[in-house]
This record gives C-alpha cells, structure tokens and sequence, in this order.
C-alpha cells in the first residue's frame, strides 16, 4: 500500500538530552533533503539505508540554521512501517523539536495521528494487529513481567497460536462444507459429526485455557490495585516506604481526576501493586479519619488488594474492627506492625476478624517480616504459577472479550451437534468462532475498529 | 584522554515512542556486543561506524530477550563525545528503557552523571565551556530566539568573540614583556605606554558592547516574568487567553514550589513572556483579593512586567487605585479593556495614575487593540533592536560575571597606565582580564567549576 508521508515527535514531551521528530512515507527521503544540510555536501537522497548522518537543519525559506541533528535514514520494507523512514535526533528541548517538527511539515509531511507509525506497520503487513496492541503494551508496561507478557505478543506467540485454532476451525469447515455438498452419503454426515466434536472439544478446551490466563495477564498489564489502611500511627507510611524503596517505583498522576490521587507502581516479586492514593498517606495518614467518606470507599471498592495495618503494641479499638468491617469480602493481608514493642494486641481477637485472610507480622521499623509480607502478596495472586514463565498470557480486554465470545460460539456449535441440528446451523457458529479469532490478530475487522485501537497509542508510536 | 564507558537514559522519562539509551567510552562497543543479538548475526563490534541495526538486547545471563531494539553504532572521534557512541533505541517505556539501562551497567557501563556525555566532548576538545553551556541553554531555550542565540552560542559565536579578545590582551602582554626584559631602552616604554592605552581601550569598549547585550541575552534565555493583575471582572482571563491563544504557549509547573504556582510561556513578537500564576486567574480570577496577602505582593515583586487592566465601562474604584499603588516602580502597560461598552472611566485620572507608564485600550471580546498591546510589550523590552538578529548575545549568568570582572580588570590597567603605575603592575591586571576571559570558554577553570556547570544538565546529555 502507498500512503502519504507522515511525521510526528517519538520521543517523550519533556527536556532530555535528545529528541527525536520520525518521518514515514514515500516523501521522507525527499523532505529531509529540502531541510537537510551535512558539512561534506551529503545528501539524504543519495545516502545507503540504515546509515546515520550529522549536519543541520536549514529552514529552506530563509537558509537559517534551525537544529543541529543526526538524522538516520533508514529505507522500506525493512523499516518499523516497511516504508521509508527517517529519525532526525534533535537536541532535546521542546522547542527545538518542535521546529524541525514543523520545518517537516511545512515541507511536505502531514502530522501523524496517534498511533500511525504502528498503524501502517499493520496496514502493511509487517505486524498482525494482536502484535501491535503489544507495542503499546510495552510503552505502557510497568513491571518487568508485564513487558515480558507484551515482548511474547508482540513477536506473535499469542497471534501464532490463534492462527494455528482458527486453521483447526477451517479444518472443520471444511468437512462440513463436504456433508452440505454431498447430503446423499449417509455415513459422511456420521463421520462429519463424530470428527466435529471431537475437534471442536479441543478447541474449546483450548480456548477455555487462554482464557484461564487472563486474569493474571491482566493483573500483570494493569497492576494490583492496592490500598493499605489502618487507623493512625499503626505504620502505614513506613509499611509504603519499605515497599517503595525496596522495590522500583514509578509514580503517576491518575490523568482526568483530582490531582491528589497519586498511582504508585511497585513490584512486588514480579507482582505490580499499584498503590493507590498513597499521597494520602504519606502526607497525611488520614485516609482512616476518610472511612466512611464517599471518596475513601470508592478507593477501598476499586481496590483488588487491602493491606490492613495493626498495632502489635496496642489495643484493638472500635475504629480497627471498623476498618476490618469495611473491607469484608475482599483479598486482605492483615499486618500486625510494630512487634518490637511490647504485645498488647488481642491475637485471639484477630484471628477472629482476620477470618481466613492471611496474617503477617512485622517491625517495619527493624526492617522485619517485610520478607513474609512479600511473599504473601506473591502467593495470593500467583500461586507459584506464573513462575513458569514461557507461557501465552492474554492480558487485553478486547482480546478476553473476542476469546469469550468465540467460546461461547464453539460451545453452541457442540451444543448443537450433540442435538442433532442441521449441520449448517452448526456451520453459521463454527464460522462465528472463526470470525471473532480473526478479529484478534486483525484479519477480519472493521476500519473504525481499527483507527479506535490505533488511536488510544501515544503520539509518534 | 581515556575515560571509562558510561551510559544514560538520553531521551525525557515518560511514555514516548522511542526511548534511547546511550553509551560512550572505550567499552561501548564491547559491553553492546555482549547484549545485542541480530536476527542475521551481525556483531556490534563488526558494524561499520554510523550505521543502524535492528535486533534484540538480551539478557547475557539468562538468553532471554529484553527488548527489540535498533543500535546505533558510531566510532570516535566523529562523535558527540569523541569517543566510541552507541545509542539503543527501544520501545518508550519506563520498564523497557530501564531495563536495558540495567543490562548496560552491569555489562561493565557506570551510570553517567547529569550532563557528563556533554563533558565529555568538552575534556575530549570537541567544544569549549561556552559550548557545552549553550547545549543545555538550547535543551532549556524556551522560544525560537532563545533558541537561536543558544545555537550560535553552540557553534562559537561567543568563543570566537572571546578568543579574538584574549589573543589582543595576549599581544598587549608580549609587549609589556619585552618592555620588561628591556627595561634600558626608554622608547619601548614609552611605545608600550601608548600601544598598551590604545589596546586596552579597544578591548574595553568591545567588552562593554558585549555586555551591552547581556540584558537582552537573558530576557531571552528566562524570559520576562509578567503578572496580570486587575479587580475582579475587567477581563484578565480574557487577556491571558488572547496571549495564550495568539502565541505559542508552553505550560510548566515550577519545581520546589506550591503545585499551583504555574508558569506560562508565550512568545510576543519574539518576545518570551513567563506569564506567573496563571493557574490562579483561570481557576478564580482572584489574584485582587489576594493583593496584600504576603504571597501575590511576592509574586509582583519577581515580576519584570505588569500587565494591569481596568475596566473601560466602570467607574475606578479604590480596588484600582491601590493596585497602581501597589506596582509603583515597576515596568508597567495599563489596559484599558471593554471599550465595545460605553464609557464609564476617567481618562484623565488614568493618565495621572499611569504616569509614565505606556496605556493600550482594548476589546479583548472583539478582539481589538491586542497588536498595539503586544507592540507595546515588544517595545518595551527591545526597542527595536533585537531585531537586526545577527548578533551575539551573552545569556549565560556565569559569562556575564567573567565579562563584568573582565572589564574591571582592563579598567584596572588603563587607569594603571594613565596614572603611570609601573608596567609590572599593570600586566597583573591584563593578566587577569585574559585569565577571566578564558574562564568563559574553559581555558582556565578550576575541575571543581567544571563538575558544578555540568551538573546541572540534564541526565543523558
């Protein structure tokens, strides 16, 4: 396919040592010489692919020197979107990139839409379209399992096994397409049913176990959400600061809300907690004065994980039963804090209100039981098996969703082979199944479907 | 001269399309190798110097692939650094360009410090002090003027200056030698007397325009700090957005403060303007209230410009008196706004209250008067002459200091020489000058300077 040529910044908006502004197209080549001037008299027309040059970018109205770059030049297929591409490597101030940015467009280019560089890599054939939902997983990737998840996908190990289900649909199509053909032969409708079942069995079992690994591939594209409350001074802020600071953080502002919802991601033995309104706590250590505030239970509601603090060296009061109370029915681990003091704490009373969550004491403090903790967020969620490591985790919702309605569609084609239903109504929910795989890897989807997808990507991707 | 290998996150933190991690130093080469693996089985070591390969970076001691990545292989000493240079270009996520980082350090790269590839170049002879200054100055610069004065800093327009200037006192000092080692011969005195006066007088002057340029220089680099302030309802909102929307804006929060301190840049006629509190008159247009309050009279006072408007349809008000109270002194545009209404305002009082100060009526609502306003400004601040273009600007606080000093020093000389100070002494002060002159380029700095400027750059630079 042709397309015209398209430019945007691809690196992130910010001050950085560099800054890089991406052409792609027919007309990359031809633009970047209008605006491209090397020292020796090189030009970008004439240079071999994959070859990085130094020079300046004039504006090519006045002659003025605009930015002194690297352009790296770079010719289709072999290119990220299989066309020409060109990287020109600016200093990174804002507006320095912004202004070769815009001597490109003015010479020629379009602004890329979010997402486009990757769009014309599907449009073009280099990548599937499950594989390029991967590539912006692996911007968005927060711990080193989520980028692994996504590096899987991206290079096709879901896609190949997608392809390789709807093949065995297609096998079976194909008989069917035989039965309907040639209705006279009683034993071929026999055989036809017997061999559907059998396989469409396996298709089912195979479904059903991708699907059973999306709830951790979620957990690991998304994160734990995790709140840790407790009544004041039980430890809170050291228990954030221990997992904080033992573990990488990256720390965001929720886009769209009030901007003292902080997220912090950390990583748990390959667990992603997200820490939720952890500038809460640090700054203040009020979100129990908060319990029983509308804003504080919806953060408790979205929570998939409690971490739950007590006083060892205190009595339970009114407010901890409270607070037990409050996050009845969810995934809680009770953390007894501060053991190096004196026991005051009722355990027999505990125990009843832990119920079967998990109990772990600590003295954040010495810097104690921080271990066992870590270990019991790890086993709640994972249960040893995702240490495994290799396997194919389906982590996007668009690609549950898909899965869950081809099961479903598998299911009502068994359901009607084993009634006895024409074998071309069974036909219509094998090649439904066959359809809604398709629309995982991008064979059979609709173009507005496509340019949504694309369009959630970052700019310049 | 022979450094380690260091690497760095070169490209802003944040999700971006491509992220760079870059290496310099005699290992670069090396340590990529052992990460890098090509689908055809091309080495790094084996690349030919500015050529771009697409591969995978894989963990060395688990084979497993961390990342797909294209590597940038450039040999010293056509380098930023001089030295062997390797950019890896990954996916732009936190987690991927992390990782990456990771495997380079412990593949024998230490982390570089802020802005220590830039001194690298500098130790390496590829640029003088005043460049590796401008580097930042043009990752920093906040409008295309900025930018340019940054840019010709960065090519050598200030060293060139500097160094002709050095060389002449250096000439003026050869003179006093002989003057020195001949002290028998009475004409060579009394020449040196003379040519000495004459030289000295020169440099003075050149220093002196040099010096000339500076306020302009960092008007440019920092932009002007412009308040708007005015009662509530006389259009400050308007007026912001007229200048937001006109010009190019660019947002920043300003780090160590309060969160809702806000700058806002604007360009004017290439005039950088730093719109302070902003987010103040967007959210409540309550900066009057607050005039009195410890805070907002801090504010006017870093002020270099306030942009005060009354209301043309309203009758002044005490409110209004006291704020031109309030700015007395201060570089001042008074907007007369709302004159699409009847008028309710005495002009004559206006003009007793404005004094001195330049007054523009406007409608921002049908958008009149903003050219004269914006005129205005850029006369203010330039009068005009900033736009001959060519000229070298010193910006840099630092260089302004040495100038000063510089001049001093000469000053120091002449008045040596015109009161017939012994030629001895007066070749202290000339040796002076020339030393502090060669500070600004880095000919004669102490190391402790040097590791303070760079540290100040940005990571990766």
């Amino acid at each position: 396919m042709e397309f015209d040529t398209i430019a945007a910044i691809s690196t992130p908006m910010g001050e950085g040592a560099i800054a890089i502004v991406r052409l792609s197209g027919e007309q990359a080549f031809e633009i970047t010489d209008q605006l491209f001037r090397s020292p020796g008299g090189k030009r970008i027309i004439d240079a071999a692919s994959h070859t990085i040059h130094y020079g300046h970018i004039i504006d090519p109205k006045t002659q003025e020197v605009a930015e002194e770059v690297m352009v790296t030049v770079m010719r289709g297929p072999k290119t990220f979107t299989r066309e020409d591409v060109i990287e020109i490597n600016c200093h990174g101030g804002l507006v320095s990139v912004n202004r070769v940015l815009q001597l490109a467009l003015t010479s020629g280019a379009r602004l890329a839409e979010p997402g486009e560089f990757t769009k014309r890599a599907f449009l073009n054939g280099r990548i599937d379209l499950s594989q390029a939902e991967a590539v912006m997983d692996l911007i968005r990737a927060k711990t080193d399992r989520a980028m692994n998840v996504a590096l899987g996908q991206m290079e096709g190990r879901l896609s190949k096994l997608i392809r390789k289900l709807r093949q065995e649909i297609l096998e079976i199509l194909a008989h069917v397409e035989v039965n309907i053909d040639y209705p006279e032969y009683d034993d071929v409708e026999e055989m036809t049913h017997v061999m559907l079942l059998d396989k469409a069995q396996y298709i089912r079992d195979e479904l059903q176990k991708l699907l059973q690994t999306s709830q951790q591939g979620k957990i690991l594209r998304e994160g734990i959400s995790t709140v840790i409350v407790g009544r004041p001074n039980v430890g809170k802020s050291s228990l954030l600061n221990s997992l904080v600071h033992e573990n990488k953080a990256i720390v965001t502002d929720i886009p769209g809300t009030t901007r003292d919802v902080i997220e912090e991601y950390v990583n748990v033995r390959g667990v992603p907690l997200r820490l939720l309104d952890t500038a809460g706590i640090r700054e203040t250590e009020d979100i129990v004065e908060k319990i029983g505030v509308e804003r504080s239970r919806q953060v408790l509601k979205e929570a998939d994980l409690i971490l739950l603090v007590v006083n060892f060296s205190d009595q339970l009061t009114a407010e901890d039963e409270n607070i037990f109370k409050a996050v009845e029915g969810m995934d809680v681990i009770v953390i007894i804090n501060k053991t190096d003091l004196p026991q005051k704490i009722d355990m027999d009373r505990i125990k009843e209100l832990a119920n079967d969550h998990k109990v772990v004491t600590t003295s954040l403090l010495e810097d104690e039981g921080v271990d066992d903790l870590e270990e019991a967020i790890a086993s709640l969620f994972f249960a040893g098996s995702i240490e495994a490591g290799d396997m194919t985790y389906v982590s996007n919702t668009r690609h549950i969703a898909l899965l869950g309605q081809s099961l479903h569609s598998i299911e009502e084609a068994i359901e009607g082979v084993e009634m006895g239903t024409p074998i071309d109504i069974v036909q219509i929910d094998l090649t439904r199944a066959w359809e809604q795989l398709g629309e995982i890897i991008g064979d059979s989807v609709h173009e507005s479907l496509i340019d949504q997808l694309f369009s959630q990507f970052c700019l310049g991707k």
